[in-house]
């Protein structure tokens, strides 16, 4: 696949992030695993609710469990990252217990803020949407009248291409995006947007 | 307020950016905002769907409909902005056609992104969940059945704190986070977590 190309100047970080399915079976030191959670603390939140709750497989045995709960296609990759991680969304309000109808928005802004952290202290994150739902409240006890689990996470070193199946090698390079014109539009919505 | 302090070592750009009310009427250079939403542009999505969308007012016509648009509280101080923009999400997938559940969440991810990319060339963003939802689908012609809007956002340059009304200047300041213990835990959800 082609490289990641620019259409405008940017600041290298967005271009060079990508999410990876290899990964080396090394730790994280544990103080820079604490930075990724220090950079999504700061991400801004409707009335700064900070809706967001990440948990983290310290333990092997969490580590069991979380990749358990994944999707076996993510399974394959996903065993080999150190740390295994779920974004979760506080769905009401500290304040007044109402709706927010921005906390998937806000936890998403969060999690961009941990990716980054972590591709600039040269660890890699890939989010998964694929997992098993119920499973996934049942076994990590999460109140799904209060909480919505958005992604599973895995974070780690980047390994080589060939340490993953067959199969997932080939898909082991950053993908690419649409135009930049196709996400951005001056005025209203543009009526001759096609997907 | 006392100033932002970070529990963890983590890249500064996370600490120092923040959400001022105090904006310059200096336009932005096209390239400077184009490069915003090339930031936005390469977040990850669920299945690279890429399911965000940004109107941002380029006209003065637009700025005035977009102003007009955000709840009185939030007129006071965006009208300053010389860019308005608003974030919207495509809430079904581009290939099936089926419900995207993480489509908020990876919109927000983008514009997190895009507030990071701002921060780096030195300007300011402030994310508004303040505005007239009707009007807002009505006047920017946003079909509901397919895209939700989730935000505006305030794009410029920072002004001094004096330039705001006077109720707004006390509040002109680095808001302040919870605990980070508080938003990750180690490996269930944690039973002890009050809100």
């Amino acid at each position: 696949m082609s490289p990641r190309e620019s259409a405008n100047n940017v600041d290298p970080m967005f271009l060079s992030r990508w999410s990876p399915r290899a990964f080396l079976e090394k730790p994280i030191p544990e103080a820079d695993l604490m930075s990724l959670f220090e950079a999504a603390r700061w991400a801004p939140s409707c009335f700064n609710d900070q809706p967001w709750l990440f948990l983290y497989s310290k333990s092997e045995k969490d580590k069991a469990l979380f990749l358990s709960l994944l999707m076996d296609s993510n399974q394959v990759w996903a065993k080999a990252a150190p740390v295994l991680a779920f974004a979760l969304t506080r769905k009401h309000f500290s304040h007044n217990q109402a709706p927010n109808r921005l906390a998937a928005f806000d936890t998403g802004a969060a999690w961009m803020s941990l990716a980054l952290a972590a591709h600039k202290i040269g660890l890699a994150t890939h989010a998964m949407g694929g997992f098993h739902q119920d499973a996934a409240y049942e076994k990590l006890q999460v109140p799904r009248d209060k909480f919505e689990i958005q992604c599973a996470i895995a974070i780690g070193y980047r390994a080589d291409a060939d340490t993953l199946p067959t199969a997932l090698r080939d898909r082991e390079t950053p993908s690419q995006r649409k135009a930049t014109q196709t996400i951005a539009a001056a005025g209203s919505f543009p009526k001759d947007l096609l997907y």
